[in-house]
């Protein structure tokens, strides 16, 4: 089959030709790809950043968001069947560790993760397990919900985990209207009733912000902190949701936040660095956010399938990989660039 | 009545004759004054740390931990009576604003702060509130339980936090058992079954912990990590309550604990200083503690009752105010040291 | 001012003269009233079916869902000012009792309900509390929210419950779209993502309910046991939130539940009557539901104030109060009758 | 191998000389039995009253609280290896169901109940899964703790539900000083602060039931409720955990609870019969109770080892199982009665 490789690192991926993958075990289900998302982890991995941490064998096919039809699977695999439309979840986990046994599979202690440490999805097809495939609604096209795999999941997660921590009225601030926080506006809107508040650098990313669900934008002008101020009568926001993490973002976000309040920390690059006593004479938390679990993504095809929940995406042919990732780096994709095999 | 007051900063106390406070609202309650702990949190008044933020006019009555007996009481005060014993939250809150609606006293919209923005408790008689007092057992003394008024309440809010999140048999680590890490060793061990390990740098510290409760006792020898490390498998434990928060215990703490751990900051001093990308790709959380609420406070004095939650006081008269002063910043007080009237 | 009142049991209602009410306590709130709910426990109140339950004394003003403005205050109110339009919580609370402190204010042990065993909001003003008074948005008009003060709470209170146990995808039933099922289903849909199923014998209230939220309506025909079961792939529904609780609808709504799922109890007539071995091996719960708390209105009224959960109403002049009655006992009222003086 | 079987119903048990299990599935576990708890649903299924539900085919062998020592494991079996030291969930799940996915293993869409529905534990090896084998701590002993694996894990699944939802200071009954309430009774004393009172008509199960931690007990001589009311001032408790759930039980159960109490069904036998109105005026709860998941096994096995819950047992050699089973249908075993082979 044909599948898109990493064949070194500061080089660029190659399309070879290589055997399908077969079920060695019984819950490994072999995927049909329909679309891989083409996301900027890519571009890391390919510039080295992944290759002590994972110290994967090269060539090794790239892709972790993926989705498709189901297209064999092993003696033990009771959850789909062959020609089941699917999307995969990121990880392969266990099942048998304690965090596996709660449900809370990213903290799984024997996880991979097929495009950085295992074979993805740039390819024909996928070696994946019963554990990771979610089937999809017949309404929905496998390439076009691909790219909800890892990153509309992580926004769903940290959007929920938002959702159940306030009340209608409460204000829920969003750092970043990009790719995460475009997901993550469409799932608040869909499960809560706070009023959300909206805050990015580009005031094109609010516009859309604002038809899909955003009750306030507040372009980032260096004015942000005190407008969130202002609407929330000096008292700051029950949630700020950071999707972003980088370039000033965590102070303003800390700034922005209500005593009691909390920070879900989804973007990242720049540390949090805040004063113990902020932090306890206000009573205010910050909440990690990793991906989600298998029922996370589950319930996020739910809202996909009811339409609540939608992504724009720029479709590639898989040969045409090069133009893809070229065009994300240059900042030309609108939406989401998926490779269609 | 006599009053230890502040009578300006940086020169020291002055034991003054002043009126006794009588009731003028309908919540009103006056406390006769069986006992005031004597709290670092004094010293720094003195020191002028709190001057600019409270603005409190002087001279005024110091004194935020403390018990007694009711002595008089508004129109609207239903909930004590005269003679009663009361322990008193450290906080005069509103009833009215949504936090006190939620009984999250701690974030009320008005609250006044006696002995840190009005008058407090070194003194024969304290004006407060009913929504502040809290009637405790026949068997406990005033004098007894007056340190656990806001020490051991602070303690008591981050342990009950924590042990709401932790299942039997998770590790919890407790960095310091000084003041408030020995209330909350014994709150742990009473409303939990978690494995409860103690870091401190003091051996004796230490050695009374197990006595207490601790299940593992680790010095703070610059190797507390690796051990933490060694004793959860490499893991880390679920849960780190921090009642440091400076000389490095926060970053230590945070590579004690375990992926998507908790790590509940209650000490302060230093800043919390961590790449988003940790937080993320561990998921762990940060979670701010301050005082507790009227309700924690009773759950405190259910435990005091029944002997789960001890206090080792030395009492000193009103009069040797200086003395109980100077022992307390010389590291001379056994357990807490409390002025009784 | 005029007021209408129970002069006697098994007797009519009489518009009487009688003096406005004054400021007595530092708490009190008079509310001009704008509009006062005309409600089907007004006529139990009639027909006796309260009074050895209060022992009210005669004759005493009914009404007790009740909107308007802020008339005068006592001295310690410090949430609301005179002019101030406001919706009125049906209880007046201690705030001291340990449930307040809770924010639990329903289950206050020292609480009066106005209209019930005071007296009540037919008539030109009303006596309540600071702890009773909820500010509501200028946009909303006193009459047209009134109705909502109680049945309307009371919806929330368990919509609110419902949707927090719930995840998006989970089907939860409504068995009743009447008076609290509409504002019910309003709430659901602008608080979760779960599918929406209502189950009513009428097609009229049916066809209500899909155009205010509902994703699939059941006519209870006989035959709506097996169209749920058939609907959830035989395993039932996720929650259940009954607004009927007589006639059947328990035995049938247990029948339509879930493993592991939740009954919610809101209407009230007939007995639960469960086998304990059904409750345990499928591990149901039933979860009652008393109006709500002072936080849950204020959240009610945010809905409100946004149109996401509307009430159609029918006003008559405080006068035409036998009107109203009359129209209610004989079905002959659209939406809610409201007393406006 | 010998195994203990059910050859008829309405007949004895049988010793059977049967092949040994093999390891067939990749998940497979083969469990040298160390000791297999008699049980009294044990007799029921010689009463056929299982025989309906479950069509087993006979012979089958019976048996379904096991513990002992890996004997061999499927080739995907990661969390145990041979020799180990385990205890057997009751349940073997399927791993992949939303209920599984979430750690709700009882309520496994695909599960088998061994000893029920498929060969169980009255025998010298059983064949279990990974999915249901937990590690014990090296200084317990398989025949001590095998009745822990059914009996032992409800109690303990229903004790920390009530110990989730009290905070210290609540007053919780439990119903019944038997079997299931002598392991709750340590459960939640090792777990929570509540005062905990125990009920039982036995004066001898009062005793014991002080002994190993209950604060107060009461006689059920007729005047149990009155007693409970008096010891909570009238107001009830927040807790009922009731392990009977016949003979009246729950009408009295229910008569003790506090308003907004929740009521813990685990025994049964009886209808719970009450008024909808008498659920909503209080607004308690129905909580079901069914077994436990493996995280709670694993807890379970944690109180075991640090011996906070010790179970009295009385061994039987395999071969005199016909005594184990009349002495228990005749009341002369003293704890449980556990079968060795």
């Amino acid at each position: 089959m044909k599948a898109v490789q990493v064949i070194g690192y500061h080089t660029k991926l190659q399309l070879n030709e290589i055997p399908e993958p077969t079920v060695q075990g019984p819950l490994d289900v072999i995927v049909k790809i329909g679309g891989a998302g083409v996301c900027r982890t890519d571009l890391h991995v390919l510039e080295g950043q992944w290759e002590a941490k994972t110290g994967v064998e090269l060539p090794y096919t790239i892709g972790h968001e993926n989705a498709g039809w189901v297209h064999a699977t092993g003696d033990a695999v009771t959850n789909v069947a062959d020609g089941d439309k699917v999307i995969v979840h990121p990880l392969i986990t266990c099942g048998l560790c304690r965090a596996c046994r709660f449900g809370d599979d990213v903290h799984c202690e024997n996880s991979q993760f097929p495009g950085i440490d295992v074979h993805g999805g740039y390819a024909q097809y996928l070696l994946t397990s019963a554990r990771s495939v979610v089937k999809i609604d017949p309404g929905l096209e496998p390439a076009d919900v691909a790219a909800l795999a890892d990153a509309g999941l992580t926004a769903y997660h940290a959007a929920a985990k938002a959702a159940g921590a306030t009340r209608p009225g409460d204000v829920c601030v969003m750092i970043g209207a990009g790719g995460l926080g475009h997901i993550g506006i469409q799932v608040m809107k869909a499960i809560s009733a706070v009023t959300l508040v909206v805050v990015d650098r580009n005031q094109a990313a609010l516009d859309l912000a604002r038809e899909i669900g955003a009750d306030v934008t507040i372009l980032a002008d260096g004015h942000q902190v005190e407008k969130v101020l202002e609407l929330t009568g000096g008292h700051g926001a029950e949630a700020v949701v950071d999707f972003v993490g980088e370039g000033g973002a965590t102070a303003q976000g800390i700034a922005m936040l209500r005593r009691a309040g909390n920070y879900y920390v989804v973007g990242y690059g720049e540390n949090i660095d805040v004063p113990t006593i902020d932090v306890i004479s206000t009573e205010i938390n910050f909440i990690g956010n990793l991906v989600g679990s298998y029922n996370d993504l589950q319930e996020l095809m739910v809202l996909a399938a009811r339409g609540s929940v939608k992504l724009h995406t720029t479709k590639y042919a898989l040969e045409d990989f090069q133009q893809a990732l070229d065009d994300l780096d240059n900042g030309l994709v609108r939406g989401r660039a998926i490779l269609v095999p």
